[in-house]
């Protein structure tokens, strides 16, 4: 057994099984405190919540507990493996949760015969929590539950597989192109992958100004165009009017290659036939598309991302999910809508772009970090990513309508 | 605002809405941490699981964890006002089980259609936890879901309502009739009351001795009897071949009264017909069947529980369900059967028999305790309750084959 997998087991196994507990947030001593919190004082808030349901956010724990839902078919990158197995990733989501936003987050783990059956299920539980964070549910499923739960839920559905590399993505992207000095409107884009991240990263991207038309979308059977008969509703979307099939058609002259697929995909060979100044997000995990150092023997003139912490430029989503769950349940929003969502983008691109602090840096273990081709995207440690993502979806909730409080007042000012 | 109204709600409001949080067992501070928390370390849990199911309970929180499940039909006294007004109650369960056992236990709250719509969301979420615990459904429906989810779940599932009022009643009963100089075998017993929680406890006295044609059982229309034909299936079992109809006909000589019905509808009257040295448990709640002044007036070989903290003998379930499910997640038993039921009976009967510490004492304001008329069940803060219910349900689940561990070593012997 290798070291880091020891370690790895035994930091799940040890003291006590797994990462996560319940604990109390009252005194539950004597029995005075009992009678508060249960027979006979807890008809109270019961009473209170009967006659107007917003009461449950005073109350009880709902309005700062996420629930991370997964039915367990799209494990990291190990695939389906049910339900259970994928309790670790989900209780580590919760962890992360806790750790970079203070929100409580539950895990739930769902098994389900149908689609149907699933959203059914979660609906059914959904009002105990204050918000949902959807993970690793696999594409195409995981659009239909989305969509289905954001519209019969009152409070926010997040997937984050999708949204979360999205806005991560778009907000690197934006950068990367700014370095380079080209604009997204004007870029050339080729994403492989046509999976739940690629299309959201797609989908979003375009949000922010990339032309449709301007990107190569391509699954396993090469370019998605529009005389292929085998693609759903969502890569029909992205199907190209084009005589191109492969990779090596649609790669030459292009300004971005987005890699949401496997290990290796994309040679030097690929990336030589791109355009000057290439941005190359290369986001398989932990084996990118591309490693970065035949990357940079290829082009010198290239800026590169990466899924993994040991390179710079990582696509992580701890940047985005837990900022923009804190923004959004601290104005009580009933969506994060695209607004919230490209305010996360643009919070954290600016936050590259600005020092950093001698904290970030030993974090990091860098001595300097200066917005340029090494540096697109903060680092999952910047402490200003809490209040600043937080901030700006809270505004942008607030600015588009969804928010149901204003902002509490010195808002992440402390 | 009552005191003790702005108290309940002071103390589920401030300093945070609600009564649990989620925390973190494990360091989450540094890259390194968060590299074993999360990808790429949770990857190996993970595969262990997929290759065994049972390591979910070495690397994940679900083996401590109990999951307070309801639909909100039947809160406390207060009738059906719906899942989310039922929040309060259930964390405050959370809150209990975390106090009395150092269990993690969160809730969930459930909207449904149809009875099989509720059974079925339980079912598809029941593996995230190591135990479920259902809380405040209504009869009928509670007996039909508790039967469904134990023959689908493969972890206990057990509700409270139903067994730990029926475990904790029969525990003080036995008792009582014990210093009454009465068998159990020979007892006439009248039950006011056909809900859950009555026939549960008519269930399980049956199952600790008590005859089934010696019990009156009445519901709002009087005594249940071989000639109504508007029975469900679970009062048809109390169905007396009879021509008594109301409580006054059945109460005459009667042993035993147990109430689970209403304020104020045992009057002195009807307790002077009683058999000599009778046993009366009030359990109607905050209001009791008849107040224990009154009773004590009219007669004075009684005894009398109630389900207050205010007078002697409260027949209170957190004697029980905390520590019956401690006994049944440690050896991991796939069920709580009669046999653990009855073993968490004789746990509670006995302790009420041996001397009480200062603690005990002190928590209950009195200076003395000693086993007879006015203390026939322990007291709720009673630190021997959690060793001994867990370790006398834990190897009876183990005598009784549906323990899937052995006693872990030194069990409850701290």
């Amino acid at each position: 057994m290798s070291d880091f997998r020891e370690q790895a087991l035994k930091y799940h196994a040890e003291p006590v099984p797994g990462k996560i507990s319940i604990e109390l947030t009252k005194p539950a001593e004597t029995v005075n405190d009992l009678a508060l919190a249960y027979s006979p004082g807890v008809a109270e808030p019961v009473r209170e919540i009967a006659a107007d349901p917003d009461n449950a956010y005073k109350y009880t724990a709902k309005g700062n507990m996420v629930a991370v839902i997964t039915n367990g078919t799209a494990i990291l990158g190990l695939g389906n493996l049910g339900p259970l197995a994928s309790k670790p990733v989900m209780e580590g989501k919760s962890l992360l949760f806790k750790r970079f936003a203070n929100l409580d987050s539950i895990d739930i783990e769902v098994k389900h015969r149908t689609t149907q059956d699933f959203i059914n299920t979660v609906e059914n539980i959904a009002d105990t929590f204050g918000g949902i964070n959807l993970e690793d549910i696999k594409a195409p499923e995981c659009f239909e539950i989305e969509k289905a739960l954001i519209e019969r839920c009152s409070i926010p559905v997040f997937h984050d597989d999708q949204h979360g590399t999205a806005i991560v993505t778009a907000a690197g992207m934006l950068n990367a192109l700014e370095v380079q000095g080209k604009e997204i409107h004007d870029a050339l884009i080729v994403c492989l992958g046509a999976g739940a991240a690629a299309i959201a990263c797609m989908e979003l991207l375009i949000k922010c100004g990339a032309q449709r038309e301007h990107i190569y979308m391509l699954d396993r059977k090469g370019v998605i165009h529009t005389r292929r008969d085998d693609l759903n509703e969502y890569k029909q979307l992205f199907a190209n009017n084009t005589d191109k099939r492969t990779l090596q058609d649609v790669i030459s002259d292009a300004d971005v290659f987005v890699g949401v697929s496997g290990p290796n995909l994309l040679s030097a060979d690929d990336l030589k036939l791109m355009a000057d100044k290439p941005v190359v997000f290369a986001c398989s995990n932990p084996d990118p598309e591309i490693k970065p150092e035949l990357a940079h023997e290829a082009r010198t003139d290239l800026i590169m991302a990466t899924g993994r912490s040991d390179y710079p430029n990582q696509v992580n989503n701890v940047l985005c999910f837990p900022f923009i769950f804190r923004g959004a349940l601290d104005v009580r929003a009933s969506k994060i809508n695209d607004e919230m969502k490209i305010a996360a983008v643009h919070a954290i691109r600016e936050i590259a772009k600005e020092p950093v602090s001698k904290e970030v840096l030993e974090a990091a273990g860098v001595d300097s970090l200066e917005f340029g081709s090494e540096y697109i995207i903060p680092k999952p440690m910047d402490p200003r990513l809490l209040p600043r993502v937080a901030l700006a979806v809270a505004n942008a909730a607030i600015e588009s309508g969804v928010a149901q409080l204003p902002l509490p007042a010195n808002y992440m000012q402390s």
